[in-house]
């Protein structure tokens, strides 16, 4: 397979070979890749690796055509090489692909952190740094594995390229055309800001819930704050049910940037305190107003 | 109209006068009881009135039968007086209603907190505090007003009842009876014990959501957040687009409660903090394992 074969564009693609993606890791984020671009016009030929079972998993459930047993099996031949493993992970998987992957191959990863991401890339891909587009798609549940994996996880989410340099740019438009059938937004921004944005949007948010229900779980009311919960502790508390696993990895990657957006949370939640024990309602509803109204804006 | 004609139970009501519901306050919440009371078998006569335009707005949505134009208007001659106005206004509302109650009414509020509004009650009410029945109906929405009523508001949630006293405890069971077109599931506790888990389940969990509200919104990336926001910020943000007004009220009014949760919330907080600062993966997967297990439990 030549390198424009994906360039070349969807319309004659089909007349050529089939697109061979691998995909490494085929749980909630690889699975709903995979199964959106199943449903697209040009489908490629999808290959599985996973550390635990759930390549097998995915293959059982259609979402992929071939589940392999290691790395190298699923990446051999493949022309693109999709990483949708946790971040704490990339690392290793960026050094055991880097022997094995086509001179053409690009890849892509779907981490949640790119700073630390990209620095592990640099070190382990070599040459194929060049054709690695860091990517970042905005979309999750507290849900994990391929059974949670749906084709429409993506659709209008956006999908982040982080590209570091010119070369990964020119990739990034290739692998937008790839993400097509997801109906994510395809957007750009540097690495940096990006690890910025996201522990302000999701990591910290992640820390917030996580500290609620560990707060009321550990309490002498955990059992009746589960009869008498209503909308608003389930929905502040959601994400708090995600993978302690994976996002102890995220977290700790990102930690710089997460402890920056927690200070000026902490100040905020400081003075929401200190405003309840003086029975400060001016203080108090300053900081609710200004909540509210950004909130607003939300919607 | 004696004191029988609710007590003496649905089937023979309606073949008597219908029963009278002033409905002082027609927002969200008494908004949506009047849209489910009107759509049960022996719907009520409602007359409601609103500090604002909102009773007139409620008489055009086809939610009441009479706007008033006071307090004294709309609970003269009813049987039920139902308080859905916010916290701070409950002292002045019993004070006003005292004078004007009929001898065989009674009333009830649904109050967020309720040690307080029973401790006003008592002050206001005079002899009709043994026909008060405190209660607090565990449904809500960060939209407010007539326009927000949905007469399925309530349908499966809790509507919790704290009778001070034997009298407020039996007429307690003619509530429940009346509140049955609701779907609500009624259940009692002790007052005390009311506001110590509504802290933990409602009021400190709103001041979670408003000071990541307010965080995010002074941040440098308040309107990148918007952008990229997934649907983790969403829910763990959403119930700070509550009005301020009514939750500074809320939380004053129960500050203390809200300030013990809010303690053992920043332990857990700084915890997080701590580990995150240090690197410290144990620590960190310690409390989200926390968090998570207790999560899980609420689905």
């Amino acid at each position: 397979m030549s390198d424009e074969l994906v360039g070349s564009g969807a319309s004659t693609r089909s007349a050529r070979a089939r697109v061979r993606l691998a995909l490494i890791g085929t749980g909630l984020i690889g699975g709903s890749l995979a199964a959106a671009l199943r449903l697209g016009e040009d489908r490629p030929f999808i290959t599985g690796f996973a550390a635990n079972n759930d390549a097998y998993r995915a293959r059982e459930l259609g979402l992929i055509d071939q589940a392999c047993a290691s790395v190298a099996e699923a990446v051999d031949g493949a022309d693109w090489v999709v990483l949708a493993a946790p971040v704490p992970s990339l690392a290793a998987l960026f050094g055991q692909i880097a022997p094995v992957l086509a001179s053409h191959a690009r890849l892509t990863d779907c981490g949640s952190t790119k700073l630390s991401v990209i620095q592990a890339a640099r070190e382990q891909l070599g040459p194929a740094f060049s054709r690695y587009v860091p990517g970042h798609p905005i979309a999750g549940s507290e849900h994990s594995g391929p059974d949670a994996a749906r084709p429409d996880l993506f659709r209008g989410r956006r999908w982040v390229l982080c590209p570091a340099n010119e070369s990964q740019q020119a990739h990034g438009a290739e692998l937008q055309a790839l993400l097509a059938p997801t109906g994510a937004i395809v957007s750009q921004m540097p690495a940096e800001q990006h690890d910025r944005l996201f522990a302000e949007v999701s990591h910290w948010p992640h820390v917030v819930a996580f500290a609620l229900g560990a707060a009321i779980g550990r309490g002498d009311l955990a059992q009746q704050a589960i009869e008498f919960s209503g909308g608003g502790l389930r929905d502040t508390s959601r994400i708090a049910a995600s993978s302690p696993e994976l996002w102890a990895g995220i977290l700790l990657d990102n930690a710089q940037a997460v402890l920056a957006s927690g200070e000026r949370y902490r100040r905020e939640l400081d003075g929401l305190m200190d405003a309840l024990a003086t029975r400060d309602r001016a203080a108090l509803l300053d900081v609710l107003e200004r909540a509210s109204q950004w909130r607003r804006r939300l919607d």
